[in-house]
């Protein structure tokens, strides 16, 4: 009963959503082995991906690859592959699973707007480009940073440290798009069916499962949190369906627990 | 030797400043006659206006321009003309006096920045205007205001309220061009010589010439201190002279002392 659940939880959370196996495997990492020296052995691999509904080949095409781009490396411990993070993509994965993982937005109690000044075309390119990491485009060289404005900032630049904020509904607006607003509404829709499935049966989930749908959540779940910027949520409109799905996606985990790489290994069969 | 004295200084503050005898009179109202109710007897402005070199019909012709555009009105008290300011006139020399008059520059203790979202030509061009009067223009649709952001704000603009300013050379450049820069510094070396020329002198200054070298002080001060935005002088350049103008100016209005219109009335040769 609660092994059929989760294939048709699986199914809710694979629909339409153009998963690929590397990104999955990323997620897999981040979610499982992200701490120096673990490793996920091969074997539990590929319980997880076939548990996801991932081919074989498939999934050796895809860790070539991330092996490939120093996402991670492997040894070899007789017959069996272990994987793990280099350093660089040990890097990666955390900066993502700090917003992945956060329960509540950021509560910035103070900002800056940072505007510049008449520059020639290159000169506010390279500030574009400098001021694309951390900071909110209010308008063509103007943006707005959480926190005191930093020492290291270019020092071109007309700086306001403030506390208090007004936010147009036109920020809103470019902040979160909406077909962003639209993709929040359907992965809520999704984890409502998904929360219903399994309800009463999240006991009973073999570790396997439970890792499996756990990684589908994260990599959805990621996959829209990482396409806009980390604000509070006032910043978006009031109807925004983000704060719904971010309460969702953190009930959801909490329920399935947090299986460890050995939960998973001792459950596959010998 | 006093007398003298006073016709160097006129001529040194005259010369080359472009003086318009409308433009003195209405600094003279400003100066000597804007309460409520105070009035300049015919004979005064006359003496005053001699004693800065205006001939008796550009005086005639100011004074017919400044009636028609309802600056000054004027009663008749036997074969005296009196001359008075105009509600108008008087709101109008009021809101210029504060600044011309301040010893000191505001001291702002808090700032907002206002930015306005994507608009259309139109809206953008109508607040530009709204903004003209109190913000300064940090970039095109980007503002800087004292003080928190007012309620009756645009609600459409993103605002925030802060404390700490970082003032690059660019906006200082902006709000103080070369050329007012220039003309404080010429301000700066016609006051130094001014002050040498009274030096020792001040006491035997009949009312006359006092009230006439204060006028002349004032008119010129007022035309540099109205042509750029009331800012702490910290938004100004490092070897901007317009600080140790402020402090000539004040000094010199000081030592003159202000004469009443009373007193310049006692000293006409009857």
């Amino acid at each position: 009963m609660s092994a059929r659940a989760a294939r048709a939880a699986i199914a809710a959370l694979s629909e339409g959503a153009e998963l690929r196996t590397w990104s999955l495997i990323v997620t897999v990492f981040g979610d499982m082995a992200r701490a120096p020296g673990a490793e996920v052995p091969g074997p539990v691999l590929s319980a997880l991906t076939r548990a996801i509904g991932i081919r074989p080949e498939a999934m050796r095409v895809a860790l070539h690859r991330l092996r490939k781009d120093g996402w991670i490396a492997s040894r070899r411990a007789g017959r069996v592959s272990h994987y793990f993070l280099t350093d660089a993509g040990r890097a990666q994965s955390d900066t993502a699973t700090a917003r992945i993982f956060a329960r509540h937005p950021p509560a910035a109690q103070s900002w800056h707007v940072a505007i510049a000044g008449p520059q020639n075309p290159p000169a506010r390119l390279a500030l574009d480009g400098a001021m694309a990491a951390g900071y909110v485009t209010l308008a063509p060289g103007a943006w707005l940073g959480a926190g005191p404005a930093p020492e290291t900032l270019d020092p071109g630049l007309f700086v306001l440290d403030g506390t208090t904020l007004r936010l147009p509904g036109w920020l809103s607006e470019a902040l979160m798009p909406p077909a962003l607003t639209q993709a929040y509404g359907e992965f809520d829709i999704v984890l409502a069916r998904v929360a219903a499935l399994l309800a009463g049966g999240f006991d009973s989930l073999s570790p396997t499962d439970r890792t499996a749908i756990r990684v589908l959540l994260v990599h959805r779940w990621r996959r829209l949190v990482l396409r806009h910027a980390d604000l509070p949520d006032r910043f978006f409109a009031a109807d925004w369906p983000g704060v719904r799905v971010r309460d969702r996606v953190h009930s959801l985990l909490d329920r399935l627990g947090h299986p460890s790489l050995a939960d998973v290994a001792d459950a596959i069969p010998a």
